[in-house]
């Protein structure tokens, strides 16, 4: 397998459930501040120029829910979308919520250019989606302490998953965001825990992530 | 079961399955508009005052991949989700398009206040997703032509199911951002019947819904 991943992206997801699978897979590294994703060899794999990629064979799969799906049918036994039927409802309620929410919200804070064209623009919707990401941590904080409380070690139960690996992400992003992840307790507890993991750690080496970008302003 | 919907929003794709499965539910009408979705009494059924909300008995099911998971666990018969991996896989990764960026990307024409505050701003990011969401049609617009090329009925394969119902939503809302929806032939060939199917029929006549909303500027 083969997976196209940015360092510091969404990407870190499967980035990290296939270090828990264990096999050899090639990460092939693809730098979005040089634009290598609208290149015409990047596009050729994905027209949409967004990473995550994985590539198994000759099947070309985007977009992490999807991702996370295949790799949980390959590897079962690994749990990455739980077996119980109501567990794996509230996995998929979290999942698209990070996914379409939280994420989204992120890229109006990254990428603004996205969204508009102006600068007076760009600025103000920078500003106003930092206010929705900093609620949104609020919320965050509040499903890990939820899990905590329900005695569950992963947000979606007893095995590490997409889930959890997103939560790093998404504090890393609070940060580049001028967000202070410590500022959440649940989260940041969480976070430092679930980063020491042995095969999430690889990925956070291989991508040379830091789990604080704070700044304070 | 009880389910809360806006009439012509995303909560349209769990109302038509409801109506596929074809037992007694409650549909309760949210209405938007009106704000009552940010009243008290809702905000105690969901704090994100989002539709779709899909109640039974102690559960409460938020996000549309999450209703979608818990429907057809309990339903596995009508195959919402298709059964075989691959087809499983393609069908979470059109699911996650659709909800995180082409339903995103309708957010900024129609509610622009949840992006930016300044009237300026507003009108920008409105005028500017509405040409992102214009490009999204024609992917669209490709996504049903490759699920007719390759002989399927439905997006996701033999099966009716969550794509579906989703692509009349998203053409709908297209016809509302001022996007002809009959400018993309296959898609809109694909709407038209889909939405005679009995069930789709049904919630299209609760929703009280058009399927063309374009009025030429």
């Amino acid at each position: 397998m083969k997976l196209y991943f940015a360092p510091g992206a969404c990407s870190f997801v499967p980035h990290t459930l296939l270090e828990t699978i264990g096999e050899p897979f090639e990460p092939v590294m693809v730098k979005l501040h040089k634009g290598e994703n609208y290149s015409p060899e990047y596009k050729a794999i994905n027209p949409r120029s967004q990473v995550p990629v994985l590539v198994d064979g000759d099947q070309v799969i985007t977009q992490i829910p999807a991702i996370v799906n295949y790799l949980n049918d390959r590897f079962p036994q690994l749990g990455f979308i739980p077996g119980e039927s109501m567990a794996r409802t509230r996995m998929f309620e979290t999942l698209a919520w990070m996914n379409s929410a939280v994420h989204t919200t992120f890229t109006h804070i990254f990428l603004p250019h996205k969204f508009a064209e102006s600068d007076a623009a760009k600025a103000e919707i920078k500003a106003f989606n930092t206010n929705v990401y900093r609620g949104y941590m609020g919320e965050l904080d509040a499903v890990v302490e939820k899990a905590q409380a329900a005695g569950k070690p992963y947000l979606a139960g007893d095995k590490f998953g997409p889930l959890d690996a997103y939560t790093i992400t998404l504090s890393r992003w609070g940060g580049i965001a001028g967000i202070d992840p410590t500022a959440f307790p649940a989260t940041w507890a969480f976070v430092q825990r679930i980063a020491a993991l042995p095969p999430v750690a690889r990925a956070i080496e291989r991508e040379r992530l830091q789990l604080n970008l704070y700044k304070p302003a």
